[in-house]
């Protein structure tokens, strides 16, 4: 049992920081008491901020990244090489692709992974827009940009059988040793992925 | 060098988010994404809150503290003992006595601890104040919760000096072994407190 401290409108702060991933009660008290401390460099210009972001944000309705545009600026963008669909299980993924720079072509966000324990079934991804968005002849590649995890690998052999009647060119991302990795470090999987893929010089 | 990703609203609510302390670039994003995914339970209800925040808070003119009251809720609690000031460095000591619910006093807060060498003096700390509450006669106790760091003592000393002329009593906390605290991880200047500081059973 914890006394209230402060008057409510602190405390509906401090709860509402600690739903925030990578922020448990402690640190999301620290958060708060750093906001309330910076009141003009920092309190008014979040507000303001997350203010406009529940104004404009909107899912993009082509490929499911969240954007103040829509169809998000991605979608929209000129430059982009529309011949490749580059799917990712959510809009995180997109973000560390891009900021990576590897990726110039358009996206399509799943939203998840498929996991029948917890009851997310196809139904529940973005995955009949995808197909559609195939079908419709606008790309040629669909790289399937999924976690090499046991949930990401079986989401994306359910979108290659789905995808199979389109026709499309499905790919996945290259499994090995990450760029720096050392051998000793490295999993069994890893190890033997980068075995069986391997590439002759 | 990163690459921008989605507009410029959500890339100013990552920057802001990193700022806050306990939230790293990376974790910034995650928490920012978590906004932006929960519109309605999380992301609007957060906005309004700081939205509050930066209309109402207020520092209390008497303590230090902040609330949406003026003076504090604390100070004006009627069922608070008014003999003794617990005197802390930050809000953040405020909140961590009030949960423990070890204090039904008043406070006031210094807002810091002397630095030298980070320039700060006692003339950016709230001490001025401290001495006139001390003055007038409000209170008979002044007790000096301070970090039981080397900054933290150092101000105690300091305070404690510039309170003697006003005759009000003047006392700080414990020190020595903290409950549940095992002796062999405990350092050296603990125990030698823990010893000094001995009573008789």
């Amino acid at each position: 049992m914890t006394r209230k401290v402060s008057g409510p409108e602190i405390e509906r702060i401090v709860q509402l920081l600690g739903r925030l991933p990578g922020l448990g009660p402690r640190s999301a008290r620290k958060a708060a008491l750093a906001l309330l401390k910076r009141r003009n460099d920092l309190l008014l210009p979040l507000s303001q901020a997350l203010a406009a972001a529940v104004e404009k944000i909107v899912e993009c309705p082509v490929c499911g990244n969240l954007d103040t545009v829509s169809p998000c600026s991605l979608c929209q963008d000129p430059r982009r090489d529309r011949s490749m669909i580059v799917v990712v299980e959510e809009i995180g993924d997109l973000w560390a692709l891009e900021r990576a720079g590897v990726v110039n072509s358009l996206y399509h966000v799943l939203g998840g992974h498929l996991s029948p324990l917890d009851g997310i079934g196809p139904d529940k991804l973005n995955i009949g827009k995808l197909i559609e968005r195939a079908g419709s002849g606008e790309a040629n590649e669909i790289l399937l940009a999924l976690n090499a995890t046991v949930e990401g690998q079986s989401t994306a052999h359910y979108v290659t059988e789905q995808l199979a009647p389109t026709g499309v060119v499905v790919s996945r991302l290259a499994q090995g040793v990450p760029i720096g990795g050392e051998l000793d470090y490295l999993d069994e999987g890893t190890l033997a992925a980068a075995i069986k893929a391997r590439r002759r010089l």
